[in-house]
This record gives C-alpha cells, sequence and structure tokens, in this order.
C-alpha cells in the first residue's frame, strides 16, 4: 500500500526546514522535498543572510585595519584575496548545512531529493536525479522560497552581468562594479565591494536608498555610504544595459554618457518560486505571483499551507521562521494567527540600518512625532569615533506610544531588538525613561532620547 | 547680604554634574563645587568609564589585527604605542568634558573651585585656590562619588604599584603586569593589556571572578581570559608585596614563591568620598562609609540629598545618573522614589560580560530554573568566528517570569537592554516567544531560546 504522509514540506530553507525538523521532532511522520541534503538552509543559508554576513565580516575587519591608523595604530594590509574570503564563507556554509543534516537524521527526518510539483490538492510529483516519484500527504507545507527577480532587458549571463548569487562566487575582485539595486542587498553588496577595494556605483530608480524605509533613513545612509567613497545615483531608471569584451556599461534615463564597470550586479529584489509548481491541480489561489494565505497561514485549500517568500509577507529569514513556528503549532493542533507585524528589518550596509514598526509614509500627518537622538551626542560613539547615525522614534502625540523606529549606526541591527520588544508590548517613551541603560553604551542612546524628548 | 543658593551640588560627576545642569536648566539658582570646570565628568570621564573604553577600543582594534589572519587577511602591526593610545584617551575625554563646560556655560550654572565640607546643615565651605568661601544653600545635593580603595599593606606608590587612574597615564607599556582584584576594573585591565601586549595575571581573593555575578559567570570568563594567554588566580589572598628597582612581587596566601612583574596595579573596589566632607557638622548619618538616604534620596536632613557613589547602591556612572534624574524630580516638587534594581551591570573585557536583575545566589533552590543558550549554537557567531559566551536566563518555575539574565560575548553590554526592559517590564519567556528577533544577529540567540525551551 502506497505511504501517506503525515506532512509533506516543500522547500527546505528557514520556513521549511525548521518546520519539517519540528514536527518530526513532535513524531509526525514528514517528507521534506528538496535538491538534496546539501541545500538544506535554502537561499538565506547559502545566497542569502549567512553567506553575505560571513564576507561582510571579513570586510568589515579589513576595512578596520585600513582605518586602524585613526586609532593610533600601525598597520599594513595586503590586498584582499577574495578567493580566500569565499572559501572560507563556504566553509561557514557548509558547517550550518552540517547541522541541519545532523538535525534531519536526529530527528527521522526523510529528505526526498528533487523538485516537487502539485498533482493534485494532495499528490506531490518530485522530479529527481532518478527520475519522478509521487507523494501522498495528508497536509502539504509551501515554503518553496524565491529567487533573484530579473530586470527587463538585462540579461543576467554569469559573466559581466550578475545576480547576488553569482556575485557571491567570484574570485576575482572586480575593479569597478555598478550594482543596480538600493535596497538592502545593493547597500550590503555595496558596501562589502567598497571595503574590499572596488570602486562601486550604486544606482536606485526610486528618489531615495531603501526605498522601503523612510526617506530621511535613504538619504542618511546615502550621505555616509558616499563618504566611503561609493557613488550613488538615486531616482535613475536603467535605460539599458551593454556589454563587451572588456566592461560593462549602464545607460540610466536621460543621460548619454553610460556608467563604465568590469561587473554589473542586478539586485533589484526577489519573485517567489510559486511558477513551476503546478499550483492550478491544487486549486491553490495566488495573486499576483504570491500564494494567497489566511492568518493562519492556510492556503485556498485548508489543509495546504505555505509560509516564507512564497507569501506576500516580508521577505525575510525571520518572517519566514515565525510563519514557520505558526504553522507548526497549527498543524500540531492549535488556532495561531499572525501578529501584528513587529518584525525587524535589518541591513547590514556600512553603517548599519535597522528598523521595525510603521515608517512615517503609514502615519497621517500631525498624528506623531519624529524625534532623533543622533550618535555625536553619545559618549560611546565618541570614544569608539564611529559618530554617524541617530537613533529616530515615531512617537504618537496622542498615547505616547512609539509606532516606529530606526537606528543608523554602528550594531543598529543588535540594537532594534530593544525597541522591536517595546513597540510589540506597547511600551511607550514615557516608561523607557525609567529604564536604566548602562553608561557607556550605544543603546543608552535610547535612554537619552526617552529622558531628555521623552 | 549674602547670596542664598537653591542647590549647592558637591561634585561634578555623573551624578552631580547632570543633577546641576537640569536645576539651572529649570531656572533654579545652582552652585556646584568641583576642583574646576576641567573636572566636570568625575572619576566616570576622567579615570573611569570614558578612559576605560577609549583605550579598549584601541585594543579591540589592536587584537583583531593580530588575529586578521583568522579571518584570510594578511596583515601586520607594529608593536603598540601607548603613548598615542594615552593621548588619544586624552583628546577624547577633552571633548566629552569640553560638552560639560559649554553646558555649564549655557545654562548659566556657577561653578565654585575647591573642596566642599560642611560647616553646618545649610552651610558648606569651599577651600580653592584662593583660599575659602562660604555658601548657603535652601538644598544641598551630596554627589562626592568615590576613590580607588586600599589594600591593607600595600602601599601605592605611582611606580611599581599603581592604582587605576595611574595605569591610565603610562606611557611604557608593562612587560608583565600583575592585577590583584578580579571585579569588574581588573578584569577589562587585564583584557586591555594583554590586547596591547602585556603578560598579564589576575589575582582574586574570592573563589571566582567577578564574585558579585554567579559562579559560573565568573568561570566561564576565566576560561576565556585563560584562552587569551591571560593568568588567572582565584581564591588567593595577598599575603604580601614586595618592590625593588627591578620588579615587584606578590606573595599569595598559602604559596612560598612570588609573582613576578613589572607594575603591579590595584582594583579591589572603591571607597566613597565621604570622609572628609565633615558630615557631622550637618548631622547627616552614615553607615560605614556610606550616606544613608531614603528612597527619595534624603539624607537624614531631608533639605540635604546624596547620590551616586557616596550612597549605598550600586558603584555604576547609569545608577547614578538614575539617582541625579530622580533627586531633581523631587527637588523640582515631585516624589519620586527608586524603582526596583534593574540596573545593567556591564563589564568590558574581552568577551564582554552584562547582567541584570537578580542572581543565583539571590534566589530560593527549586523556585527558579537557569535557561542557556550558547552562541556555538548561533549562525551570526559562527560566521563572525565568535563563538564563546551563552545567553543565561534564570526562570521563576511559577510565573515564568524572566528574574535574572546574563550574557557572556561579543557586544554584551549593548544586547543585554532588551532583557533589562523584559525584567523591569515584567515580560515573561513565554512573551518573547512571539516577539521576531532578526536573522542573523546574536540577539536572535534570545529569540532561539525562548522558542527552544520557553
Amino acid at each position: 500500500m502506497e505511504k501517506i504522509w503525515d506532512i509533506v514540506v516543500l522547500g527546505g530553507g528557514p520556513a521549511g526546514v525548521m518546520s519539517a525538523l519540528q514536527l518530526a521532532m513532535r513524531g509526525k511522520n514528514v517528507c521534506l522535498v528538496e535538491q538534496g541534503p546539501h541545500r538544506l538552509g535554502g537561499t538565506c543559508l547559502h545566497e542569502g543572510c549567512m553567506a553575505t554576513k560571513s564576507m561582510l565580516k571579513t570586510a568589515e575587519i579589513y576595512q578596520s585595519i585600513r582605518q586602524a591608523h585613526e586609532y593610533g595604530i600601525e598597520a599594513s594590509v595586503a590586498p584582499l584575496d577574495l578567493n580566500c574570503t569565499v572559501m572560507r564563507k563556504n566553509d561557514h556554509l557548509k558547517a550550518l548545512n552540517s547541522r541541519l543534516k545532523q538535525m534531519a537524521v536526529k530527528t527521522g527526518l526523510h529528505i526526498e531529493q528533487g523538485f516537487g510539483s502539485f498533482l493534485s490538492p494532495t499528490r506531490i510529483a518530485v522530479d529527481g536525479p532518478a527520475g519522478r516519484t509521487e507523494l501522498q500527504a495528508n497536509n502539504i507545507v509551501i515554503a518553496t522560497g524565491s529567487r533573484p527577480r530579473e530586470l527587463a532587458g538585462v540579461a543576467i549571463d554569469g559573466e559581466r552581468i550578475l545576480n547576488s548569487t553569482q556575485l557571491l562566487q567570484q574570485t576575482q575582485l572586480p575593479k569597478r562594479l555598478l550594482i543596480i539595486g538600493g535596497g538592502a542587498i545593493g547597500c550590503e553588496f555595496a558596501s562589502m565591494f567598497q571595503a574590499f577595494g572596488s570602486e562601486v556605483t550604486l544606482i536606485e530608480c526610486a528618489d531615495h536608498l531603501l526605498p522601503r524605509e523612510d526617506r530621511d533613513t535613504g538619504e542618511t545612509l546615502q550621505t555616509s555610504l558616499e563618504q566611503r567613497g561609493i557613488r550613488v545615483m538615486t531616482g535613475r531608471g536603467v535605460a539599458a544595459v551593454q556589454t563587451n569584451d572588456t566592461m560593462a556599461e549602464v545607460f540610466l534615463d536621460g543621460r548619454s554618457s553610460p556608467l563604465e564597470g568590469d561587473r554589473i550586479l542586478v539586485a533589484v529584489g526577489r519573485t517567489p518560486n510559486t511558477d513551476s509548481l503546478n499550483l492550478a491541480a491544487a486549486q491553490i489561489d495566488c495573486s499576483d505571483e504570491f500564494i494567497v494565505v489566511n492568518d493562519r497561514l492556510q492556503t485556498s485549500q485548508p489543509h495546504i499551507y505555505a509560509a516564507g517568500d512564497v507569501i506576500n509577507t516580508m521577505m525575510l529569514a525571520h518572517s519566514a521562521m515565525q510563519e514557520g513556528d505558526l504553522l507548526v503549532a497549527n498543524l500540531l493542533g492549535a488556532e495561531k494567527r499572525l501578529p501584528a507585524d513587529t518584525t525587524p528589518r535589518v541591513v547590514y550596509s556600512f553603517p548599519q540600518v535597522a528598523a521595525v514598526g510603521i515608517t512615517e509614509q503609514e502615519l497621517a500627518e500631525d498624528s506623531y512625532r519624529a524625534l532623533f537622538q543622533p550618535f555625536t551626542e553619545s559618549g560611546k560613539a565618541l570614544v569608539d569615533q564611529r559618530l554617524e547615525g541617530h537613533i529616530k522614534l515615531l512617537v504618537d502625540n496622542t498615547t505616547n506610544a512609539i509606532l516606529g523606529a530606526t537606528i543608523i549606526g554602528d550594531h543598529a541591527t543588535e540594537l532594534i531588538h530593544e525597541l522591536a520588544l517595546a513597540i510589540s508590548q506597547d511600551i511607550s517613551l514615557g516608561v523607557l525613561k525609567d529604564v536604566v541603560h548602562a553608561h557607556p553604551t550605544l543603546a543608552e542612546s535610547i535612554w537619552d532620547l526617552a529622558r531628555h524628548q521623552g
């Protein structure tokens, strides 16, 4: 008799693998469909969060050595060996992937190697190296993630025109790098390669960097990137791209002379991997390219759940993890619903940017005030010689509740969590005033803001 | 007619200067008694928090260059120029002191140069460079701070046997440094000088480092310091100290052969500066060396307040600031009382240690459980190659409330603030489980702990 799985999970990224492991640990019969155990961890691990953070750490150290003289330290450093940096990154990814493989073995999670697609609402075809297998399941989780979005008219050739996945495997440092897209990915790669020693130009068609964030956030980041030597062009669409044997050129709207470089990175967002799932066979509804889910993460077929980049929430690993936790709870009999969004949005540029809660464009004028605490006023930032950036809070005029927060500067991606907790628990600025912060820290600037403007 | 000040503040450290400035800003007639404008900021600025953090930043960068090869970076660095590091630190302190001087001018705060002492409950004598002045005041604030505690039988000679203030002015790196005292100050100096290139021995008479913290915290830190090459000796009292022209020797209890070094740092805590205030003339009660205050910070004379290191709360700059805020509110007519203690305790050793809330020795066995999340399980720590340390939470068995928290590792002094907020607002571990943390961060380990053990 054909085996009927309790749950088949499609995709082994942050939403899929963690759900599958948790469900297997709780005694469910779980089959995870993925290209193979070596792909456990998905985009986040292999080409996203972890891969970039490994290389950004190298960039951070490399840059700090080049600036050591500002601290009275006499140091010299050889040109960066990008090959070595990439190999070190690959070692890190291998170690992280191994952990997942070990957990899969430990929990008895079955991995079916191949690409899954629907045959019916309860049947999945898996096309693997040894041909097609069919799976039958009571519940299915779709967590197939996303891939780099392509830009119309710009063909990724893997040589001169690269996506982020490809750029992470380059072993030769481009002398001149043109980056199309000034979102989180573009800003991180710009920071990284500038630190490594490339000449970087960053192009964003919106009128400020990080278009999802407040205008002043993008503008402050732009100033900082420019001070580091990155050329930033905002409000400019790409008209055309040309390559030849020696270089690549980007023509911008309304500009006759092209920008020249050795490599072009196209970083214009990501597309959900929903097009090859044959969703029609399971009668699963989509809106644009995203799978439609209710607040319990059920698709139009209640026994089929979806999470991560295939649904229209933020395309972030930690959103995917939260969604994974939630659907696991629901598959185990709970009735959990997605809470109000207090997901931190983090950018590991130099300087870092982190935000949480509501942005100014989502708020009615006169309903709130924007309070700033610049790091120029922080003693810790002064002795660290890292004065750039600020903490910004959006505070409700009536209730004094903190609605949104942005931090630009050192450790912003860590510091944001105190404010994420405050926002998620409706803690007002007046309450923060009485929460003693250690001196001297950067977090103390949050206290200073509350004490003096709260 | 003699001028009667609204308020005379004795001492210009974190408690005194911030209170005096705030009161002056609110229109009060305020006189601050201090050795002079150049001393505004007190111990914290000149010999404490800020001075050490400036030099610790240099140490951090210097060390990261020496370890750059672990990140595939080929770098070389000249021996540390301690003189340059000290000058840079002095520049930072001058900049921070200037800010305070400017604020004093802006708010019209009068500074009376000299040392204050009581003549009566409303009269202060100030002995300054031009002789004695007398001040009359309606309210008085005592914030004269503390000085390094001396160790019986060990005379600080400023040559071979130094206190922390003196060591911060040395321009020659000691080849071998012996540190007596394994509290926060001892551990910070041990980390700093080991990073600079000294051979460091750290001696603590209690049975673990950081005796105020949980035993396992001190032991974990000890292991980390030893891995860096610091020799740590705990549970050993100092029997005697000898110096001669070429070196210094420390004889430990129960050990016949001495420890040898070039310099000895005595870092055995601090003594409140209350002995030369002539407190008897104002009938102000003390207990041991500390001024007794009620929870509104009033001394036994209700019109006289005390704050900072002269009262028996934690000897930390941020405790002093909190106390300053509180007495300012009360002097302006409020009835504010000291809240339950959720003051973060931070140690800028390598690795950093930070704690908040209750320690294990303060809790009844069986009333709580200790939960650990080691950074070896953190993806961010892995790619940063900073796997040491952990997050530890003490959680109430009945209510699931977080009672205490300790973090050892990178950025611990910043990361602790999320937990300080959680503890101060009675946020339970179950609530933290649903507060999404960004991936990949170190703060995410707090979320992981809550998700998997909460």
